[in-house]
C-alpha cells in the first residue's frame, strides 16, 4: 500500500500486541510526521531493554542486575512471599503499598490447552526459596480465571508437605478477569481479605 | 515502578497515538518476553524510517524518493486530482480501487481552533499544479466533519476563478467520521457519487 519501508513499519507494528493495522498506520505516520517526536531515544530503548534487561534470579522478577531491587530491599519481609504468574503482576501489586514482603513471578500458569504444565513454571526454583524454613506464609495471587485457579490448587496440594501457611487472594478481585487491570483498592482489599487454603 | 530501562521504554512507547500506560506496559513486556520477536528489525525501521522517508515534491504523499509512486506512474489520469488532508487518506483511497487520478495532500485541514490557516496548508503548490490547464476536474476529499467542510468550502470558493470542475465526495461517508477509518464499499461509493459545486 505504501512505498516499501512505511509499509514495513506499519507491518511490524502490527505484531505488537493490542495492535491492529490500523493502530499501526496511525503510529507509523505520527513518528513520520511529528518532528518532534524522539524516534532515535525509542529504538535506542527498543535495543537497550532486550540487552540489559535480564529476570531476577531469586524471584523472576524485571531487572537489570542479577537480582531484583525488591529482592535486595533489607526492609521487605523475606517470610511472606507472594506468588504471581507475570511481571507485570508485581507492578500492579506494588501500586496498592500494601504488601511488604517478597515476590515470585511463575513466568505463566498451568493451562492444559496452551501446553503448559507445571515443569514450565519456576515452581521448583519456589520451592528451593521454601526449603530453608526462612518463608511463614505464601500468597498465591495468580489471576482469578481458569489458568489461575488451576495453578494456586496445584501449588496449595503442592505446599501441604511443608509447615507453611498458604493463602489465596480474596474474591474481591472479579472473577474471570486479569489481575494486572485490577483497580489499586479492589486489590488492596483482595490482599486485606486473603483466605487461608 | 519498574527497574529504569524498562519504565523508560513504557513511558517512550505511552507516548505513541492510542497508547495508554496498559498498552504500553503490555507491549513492552511482549518485547522483554518474546525472545522470537525481532526487536531490532523494529528499531531499525524506527530511525531508517525517519531518514529515508520524506514527502512527495509534486502532491505532499510519503516517499521514499523525490516524487512518489503515484506520480510517477505514468498511466494515472493527469487530469484528475484527489485533494486530501493526509497521506493516510490516500491509502484509504487506493484500497478502494476507484480512482485512477492523482493527489494532493494538503497537510491537514483549516482549523481555526487549532490555529491551521489556509496559509499552513499546502494549498499555494496545488494552485501552481493547476496552473498549466492539464488539469480538468478536483476532489475535494477532505474528510467529513467540521475542518474537512471548511477547507472544501474554502478551496471550493478559490478554484472557482479557474475553469476547472470541483466536486466533493459523496455524503455516503458517516458525518464527523474520519475518512481513513471508512470501509472499501462506502468510500467507492462516495466516489461514484461525487457531487458537483
Amino acid at each position: 500500500m505504501y512505498d516499501g519501508i512505511v509499509q514495513e513499519l506499519i507491518d511490524e507494528l502490527g505484531r505488537l500486541p493490542g495492535i491492529g493495522p490500523k493502530s499501526a498506520q496511525r503510529i507509523a505516520f505520527h513518528i513520520l510526521q511529528t518532528p518532534s517526536f524522539d524516534v532515535s531515544r525509542l529504538s535506542e530503548l527498543l535495543r537497550e531493554v532486550r540487552e540489559r534487561v535480564r529476570f531476577c534470579e531469586i524471584c523472576g522478577n524485571v531487572s537489570e542486575s542479577e537480582t531484583c531491587a525488591i529482592c535486595r530491599d533489607p526492609r521487605r519481609n523475606p517470610a511472606l512471599i507472594c506468588v504471581v504468574e507475570d511481571a507485570k503482576d508485581v507492578a500492579a501489586i506494588e501500586r496498592t503499598r500494601e504488601f511488604r514482603g517478597r515476590y515470585h513471578v511463575l513466568g505463566g500458569a498451568i493451562s492444559p490447552i496452551a501446553g503448559i504444565g507445571p515443569d514450565d513454571l519456576r515452581i521448583q526454583q519456589l520451592m528451593t526459596r521454601l526449603a530453608d524454613g526462612t518463608v511463614q506464609e505464601v500468597i498465591l495471587a495468580t489471576n482469578p480465571n481458569l489458568e489461575g485457579e488451576a495453578t494456586a490448587a496445584y501449588l496449595s496440594r503442592l505446599l501441604t508437605t511443608l509447615d507453611i501457611a498458604v493463602s489465596r487472594l480474596a474474591s474481591g478481585l472479579p472473577v474471570g478477569g486479569d489481575l494486572e487491570y485490577a483497580d489499586e483498592v479492589t486489590l488492596g482489599r483482595a490482599f486485606e481479605g486473603r483466605r487461608r487454603l
